[in-house]
């Protein structure tokens, strides 16, 4: 069986292998402050154009949104999301359990837009007697959303404009950033990305690292005591070094962008096959994922080979699935799966 | 000026201030441990026909949602309720801050039916991974709702059935109850709602009481330290006899459907002026809430008398207004405002 | 049986009574924002000299405390107490219900020092990575204490001086606030105690009436979105206006003071009849509650026609006693109690 | 410079580095449901001669203590632990965050007794009106214990025979597991502890993993849904075969058990070479951690070539000072210190 299903599939990068392997028995002090912590951090300041940018590795995504939810919000603030948002529907409720309430806005292919933002604080505000509901204290949006899609520039700049109007922080989940920033449809960069967010994280767990997610804290006002959050989160690593020893590897060479390149490539061939076969697409994706409507029976008879990842059901006869590149597709099982897929019965 | 905009604009019946004025200066144990906690406590079940059901005395209704909700539900459950369900909106995040999601359902005139609660439990355990969500780990309905609507008593027993087939609790919040029993379109008696919900609440404070909440609890697995959530809640009064006195008063001689019959007497008198106005009801409600599409100038001319509650704006020219009655609204007052209503310009 | 076992057996002054009777029918909007609620800030901003204090009434002390320290903490802080500070022992866990540790500092007589606050704070600063311990956020003490001990005038000051220098908030817990300031052995008065304090309250619950905890709030930060916080916590009463009606008559023509002078010299007779006796006080208490080791058949005796709290057992032959004078204790029981005293066998 | 700070100084065994090395490109489905994770449950099981134990896999051990007491406790309770416990200490009010009181118990070198929790337990149960005061929920011991030390099998007998007296869950914190088991003074085998306590975890992160903790449940009813706690406390790996691989090459071959080994006879060596210098141990300590009371100097002088961890300071002139060996240290770093130490000033 070939598995499709998601971007975790495998373990990492032969580079950050190695560089594991050869950094094993070094000696480093614990908790994200040794060398290779320090060295991943001057990277990924470089990389984003933000010399003055706070850096903290921690090891996953859910553990990383409540974390930075976690450090910013006062317990009446919540935080405004798309419905289909990682924090909104597949973390167990962890920012309930920090506290918080997701004020989840209904999404267009897994995007909300300025004017939802700017609607849902006005509303806040004007009702008569706004401290009887949660205040909007952050907004978080995630690029490239959960269903693949891209935030164009332009709506990030409208999205960061409406924050700075009211004075509340944009967080970008940046769990397949990587997938975003490398496709064909992003009009935006790193550092630009960087300058819009307040505080946003740099995925590895989904592209190419064994685990780790960098978190990178532009403001301030968000920067103080963030290490405590993490420790009570129980993300702060014992092994500190390991955060530190995968991104030092991933941003040396471009590797982290090369990765995410090679998985948009083997996503583009996949779509242009499916498309090809008359499949409709549920979502327009560009990036690593794609989500396709499929008859049951086609679901089915792929399923016969290839492990992928059935998502929603818009009726009784179809299925909309989840196909997922990364880094490691090989590109043999994208020829593999197309060929079956040519095969439609 | 008139008020109309709530229930809870005076202070009590004249009985219950008798009673407090009369005790005053009893000495009693604190924390709703004393003879008259003990008799409202009698009382109460008598009229559930509840002969084994504990009761306990809170001061609000946010207090008693939150104490009862945090007493049921493990660290990865929420709470189904209605999208405008009072513990979805009005609560500041009160269930969050508990640490808990509230689940949602699209409601219709504030209800949710069985089906809906159903297909949420099911669409649950039918995820691959449903541990990657929140489990549904109780139901919250609010009988009438925060609309002024009703549940049948077939609709309760559907919910009812549901909630028995996945052996989650049923909670109905009664902040209303007695609007919703006595009123003309109810066709359920307080021993069989109490016999349909594995805890609920008869709600004082909105009901004739200077404040208070009185919370039934029938499943023995939910009786179980009830009162050091009411502790930790902030809701055990130190004067607890308070909570005693002034459910001993409601419940003698019938006083508290008697007050509630008055309030529905009112509003149907108001809604048969306003229905005769050719004004549109929003929702249709039998109790003592009333909602009413108006045109902005028409309640700009009643608001120059008369106190009214703004709810929603459907257009830019409509506000859809909360008419709200009590037990102590005045008939002349009713009278003054559905003159004020027939001179609509 | 006569009550001596706390200072909350009655219902509440009649002055008190007599407003709320004379004010029933009044109409008035809801959570705090009406006139008598206005009119009793207005009141105790005199009454502190602060007339840019922000005054808000809540329910009860758990509640008031609970509110406070989450409008005040962020989610790694801790809030400094002493070991025998209500929060730290009698609230259920209210606090780290709300997500907060209580740093309990060993207590003497109920108190802690200026030293004993600036050695806890200087020493997480000091700990090799602070961010693995919780970080002192706030400081919390009671005025008079729970073992009814007082605070000097300079102590105070020098508390206010440490939390100063480490900007971090004062609370003072005034749910006994009258005894103390009413204290012959007290050296401060309320304007200067609301100088020294960040926020503090005025307890109306336990000093004459039938609930409410008056919050006093001075620094300018802790004043935002204060109202969220109180709905969040379940503390905003629907008819607020009673909170408001009785800081009214408590704070008119002295009488909350008047009320807890007569409370204070009840227990000074009191306290000095069990001295006489050559009975041990286990603490020096100069305002309404008093401790006293009392051999365990003594409190038998007394029992058989007085309830008095029992609050520790120092040896198996003797018993920490708490007698409790209030606003209410009437001349003639106070008599009779030390009459069963003066026949001790 | 070298390292005898911590025991998590390097990266991993080589036989672990050897597993992720040759598993790196095989794929498998996430979050701790392949085939690795499997086997290693199978060998874990085994080796606890525990065949109905549930073992779930957590990244570190601050997140294990969460995940776990999280799971366990209901809102009203508390966890008793020594006062000293990690849980009490080092993890920044993880468990205040979650909701929780720690009831910490005065420790002595370390550890708690059964008595001391008998005491706590009915204490809270004697008190007049226990529902004012968090309730115990359940026990929380560490073996050995952060300061080194190891509870006797009747010790551990008799803590669990009052768990099940007053019928509450008795957790183990094994975060150094192996190096209690293997220590000379040691009088309990795995199995042994795998029936005392409810659940326990097998620490990985200090004894030879990179990172990872196994959780083995006992107790039918604290294994459901367990994997909802996993997820929402943000230690759900998303690789979770890293986990499987590591705890796979470490139940192999007893390698778990031949690392800790190793650490204890270094430390031994140590231990004996600081007495024979007429250095007072502060804790007298069987396994890898050591507690000695330095002069000051002495430690500035092993600092110049040794990196070591000063722990807590007995007077103004003397330093207690941990040190730590681990699978990892090499015999010649731990003559090389010997020598120092024997070359006291």
């Amino acid at each position: 069986m070939i598995q499709f299903q998601c971007d975790y599939n495998e373990g990492c990068a032969q580079e950050i292998l190695d560089l594991l392997a050869k950094t094993n028995m070094e000696q480093h002090v614990g908790y994200g402050e040794d060398a290779h912590c320090e060295k991943a951090r001057q990277l990924i300041r470089q990389a984003c154009e933000a010399p003055d940018a706070d850096v903290h590795f921690l090891v996953g995504g859910t553990q990383a949104n409540a974390t930075v939810i976690s450090s910013i919000l006062r317990a009446h603030q919540g935080v405004i999301a798309a419905s289909t948002g990682h924090i909104a529907v597949h973390e167990t409720g962890a920012i309930e359990h920090g506290g918080h309430k997701v004020l989840a806005l209904p999404a267009t292919n897994g995007k909300i837009t300025a004017r939802q933002i700017k609607d849902c604080i006005t509303a806040h505000y004007q009702e008569d007697g706004p401290e009887h509901t949660v205040q909007p204290g952050m907004v978080y949006i995630s690029y490239p959303t959960e269903y693949g899609t891209l935030y164009s520039r332009r709506e990030l700049e409208e999205i960061n404009h409406v924050c700075h109007e009211y004075q509340i922080p944009l967080f970008i989940d940046g769990a397949r950033l990587g997938y975003g920033l490398t496709s064909q449809a992003s009009d935006i960069m790193l550092p630009q990305l960087a300058r819009l967010a307040d505080v946003f994280y740099i995925g590895g767990t989904k592209q190419g690292a064994l685990f780790g997610e960098a978190v990178v804290i532009q403001s301030p006002s968000l920067k103080k005591d963030f290490r405590y959050f993490i420790k009570q989160g129980g993300g702060m690593l014992a092994k500190g070094r390991l955060l530190g020893i995968q991104f030092e590897a991933l941003m040396t060479d471009n590797l982290y962008f090369r990765l995410a390149r090679h998985a948009n490539e083997m996503a583009a061939r996949l779509r242009e096959a499916l498309l090809h076969q008359g499949f409709e697409e549920a979502v327009p994706s560009p990036t690593n994922q794609l989500f396709f409507i499929l008859p049951n029976e086609e679901l089915e008879r792929l399923e016969q080979h290839f492990i992928l990842s059935p998502w929603s059901h818009p009726d009784e006869t179809h299925t909309v699935v989840r196909f997922c590149t990364s880094w490691a597709t090989k590109p043999e099982n994208v020829q593999a799966l197309i060929s079956a897929i040519q095969h439609k019965s």
